[in-house]
C-alpha cells in the first residue's frame, strides 16, 4: 500500500501550518507515512509560525515518502507559492486546487492509499474554476461516484454522525427527506463502517426529525411516513438500524454507547453534538467511494492563520483515521 | 424564608424514590431544607427500593421542616397512596395533582420559598382534570403569570439553554418565530439570571435557525428578517445579546465560555447539547414568575421505577438550584 496523500488546502488558511504540526507529532500520534502534494517552500514558511524547524524532502513519486518520512516531510515536487497567512488570493486558490487535484489523482491511480484534504475556501476555489459544492463532491467525481452516493460522516472520539441533508434552510429539511434517501445512505454507511472501520454489523441509530420523535404524530408526521419505513426496510435487509430516536436523548452518554453511528436528518442535528463533544478532533470522512478520504472538520480559519493558535487535533485525527482505514482496506 | 416545597410527581414513577435519595444525600449535596407535599407512607415504601431506611416526620406547617430536616424527611400530612412503581393509576395521578397543587399554593402564599416539582405523566394528569400542557404552564397560572411569559430554561453544570419553541413539528418552527417573541423571552431571561442566579449583566447568545446562520440568506432568511432585529433591539435596551450564532459551533467548549445562556430556536437545538453534556444533572427552571420553580429535567421513567436504577443527580441539582435561587432572592 502507498503512503497517504495530503492536499495543502488554501495556503492562506491554517492547512499548511497544521500539516507541519502533524508531521512534527508523527511519532506520538502514530501516524502512517504521508506526503503533501506541492508547496515545499510554503510549508517551511508556515512551520516557522509554529516554532517548528521543518525539514522537507522533495520527492518525485509517492513511494519515496516511506524513505524520508521519519526524518523529513516528503513533498511532491510541483506547484508552490508565497506564504501570506490570513490573506487569501487567486494564486493561493490555484495552488490549493492544483494540490487537491494532484493528491486525488494519485489516490485514484493507486499510488497513494488515501487522501486527507486540507481546508479550502469554496467561494475562492469557485473563482478559479472549481465547479463542485465542496471537496466531498469533488472526490466523488474524481473517483467516479455520483455525488448523492458520497456520504459525509463526521467522526470524533465520542461520536460518529451522518447528516442526511446539509446546506438547506431548516424549514426545507422535511421536504428533502425520503425513505429512499435514508435507506440508500444507511446502506452505504453500514458497508463502509464494516469495511474501513472494522465494525462487524454496525449499529445504526436513526434520529427522529421532530421533538419527542413526533409523539405519535402530534408534532409532525415524518417519523411514521418516512423514517419508520426506511428502518423497516433496512432491518429486512439485515442491517442493524434502530429508531426513529428522539434526537434530544440520542447523544447522551448512555445512549451513545448503544450505536456506532447516528444518522441525522439535518446539518445542526449532526453537528451540534459532534462539536459539543469533540470540537478539536472531529474528522470529516467520505463514505461510499472506491478511495478513502478524510479531512479535518474545520475551515480555513483565515482569522487565526499564521499565529500558532489553530489546534492540530483535527488534522492529526484525520491523518490517523485515513491511515487506519487504509491499513484495514489494503494492509495484510 | 421558608423551606423548599417538593411535589411527589407521579407516584408510579421515579419521583418519590429520587426525593428519598436526595434527602439521604442532603449533607454532601448541601441541600437547603425541604419538605414534601403529601405521601408519607409512599415515600417510605419507595425508599426501600433504594436500600435507604427513610425516617419521615409528618408536619402540619412548612416552617416545621427546619426542625426535623437534619434527621428525618419532613412530609406535610395529607394525601397518601399505595406504592406501585411502574404501574401508573388514576389514584396515583390524583395524588400527584394534589401534591403539586398543595406545594404550589404554599409557595405562592409565601410559606415555602420555592417549589421543586417531581416528574408527572401529562396524559395521566389530564385524565384527572389537569388542563395545562405541562407543569410550567401550571405554575405560571398558579402564580398569576400568562403562560407565554413563563420561560423554560434548562440548566446543567456546563450549559444553560432556553428553547423559544418547544412541542411543535420542526417544519413549523420558522412560522412560530417572531422578533417580539425573542425580545420578550430574552428580557425575562436576562432579568431572571440577574435576580436569581446572581449574574450581573448576563451574556445572552442567540442561536441561528439555519445551518451556518443562513450564510447571508443562501440557506434561509430568518436570521436577517427575525433574529437580527431582535438582537439589535435588545442591545439598544442595554441587554448583552449576541448572534445570530451558527448553532453547530455554539456549544463547543470555547464558545460556551463566552455566554451565560443560549437562546435556542427549537426544542432539539436546546436539548441536544444539554443532554449530550449534562444528561444526569439537567434542571428545568421556570423564569419570569413571582415564585421560584425548578424540576429535574427527566420524566417519570416508569420503566425503571422501583429498581434502584434512576440517577438522583438531576433531582439533587434541582433542589440545590431552588435553594440557591431562594437564598439570593430572600436570604439576607
Amino acid at each position: 500500500m502507498g503512503p497517504l496523500a495530503l492536499s495543502l488546502g488554501d495556503p492562506a488558511g491554517v492547512g499548511p501550518e497544521l500539516i507541519a504540526a502533524a508531521w512534527a507529532l508523527r511519532e506520538e500520534a502514530e501516524l502512517f507515512p504521508f506526503f503533501v502534494a506541492g508547496g515545499p517552500e510554503l510549508l517551511v514558511d508556515s512551520s516557522r509560525s509554529r516554532g517548528i524547524a521543518l525539514p522537507v524532502t522533495q520527492i518525485f513519486h509517492p513511494a519515496e515518502a516511506f524513505d524520508c518520512f521519519g526524518h523529513s516531510l516528503p513533498v511532491l515536487a510541483g506547484a508552490d507559492g508565497e506564504y501570506t497567512p490570513g490573506t487569501p488570493s487567486r494564486e493561493g486558490a490555484e495552488l490549493a486546487l492544483a494540490s487537491l487535484e494532484e493528491a486525488a489523482r494519485l489516490v485514484v491511480e493507486g499510488e497513494a492509499s488515501a487522501i486527507v484534504t486540507g481546508p479550502i475556501a469554496k467561494a475562492r476555489l469557485a473563482e478559479v474554476g472549481f465547479d463542485h459544492p465542496g471537496q466531498t463532491e469533488f472526490v466523488a467525481a474524481a473517483s467516479g461516484v455520483a455525488a448523492q452516493d458520497a456520504v459525509m460522516m463526521l467522526a470524533g472520539p465520542n461520536l460518529r454522525t451522518v447528516p442526511l441533508t446539509v446546506h438547506i434552510a431548516l424549514a426545507d429539511v422535511h421536504a428533502h427527506l425520503t425513505t429512499e434517501l435514508i435507506v440508500r445512505r444507511a446502506r452505504i454507511t453500514a458497508a463502509a463502517l464494516e469495511r474501513d472501520f472494522g465494525i462487524e454489523r454496525p449499529r445504526i441509530a436513526i434520529a427522529a426529525l421532530n421533538p419527542h420523535a413526533g409523539e405519535e404524530g402530534r408534532m409532525g408526521g415524518e417519523e411514521a411516513a418516512i423514517i419508520a419505513p426506511a428502518i423497516a426496510q433496512l432491518r429486512a435487509e439485515g442491517i442493524d438500524a434502530t429508531g426513529p430516536h428522539p434526537a434530544d436523548a440520542l447523544f447522551a452518554p448512555r445512549a451513545r454507547a448503544g450505536y456506532d453511528v447516528a444518522l441525522c436528518m439535518y446539518h445542526d442535528q449532526a453537528l451540534i453534538p459532534l462539536k459539543a463533544l469533540d470540537f478539536d478532533s472531529g474528522v470529516n470522512v467520505t463514505l461510499g467511494l472506491p478511495i478513502i478520504r478524510t479531512s479535518p472538520d474545520h475551515g480555513t480559519a483565515f482569522a487565526i492563520a499564521g499565529q500558532n493558535k489553530a489546534d492540530p487535533g483535527a488534522m492529526i485525527a484525520a491523518i490517523r483515521m485515513a491511515g487506519e482505514c487504509a491499513e484495514r482496506r489494503f494492509g495484510e
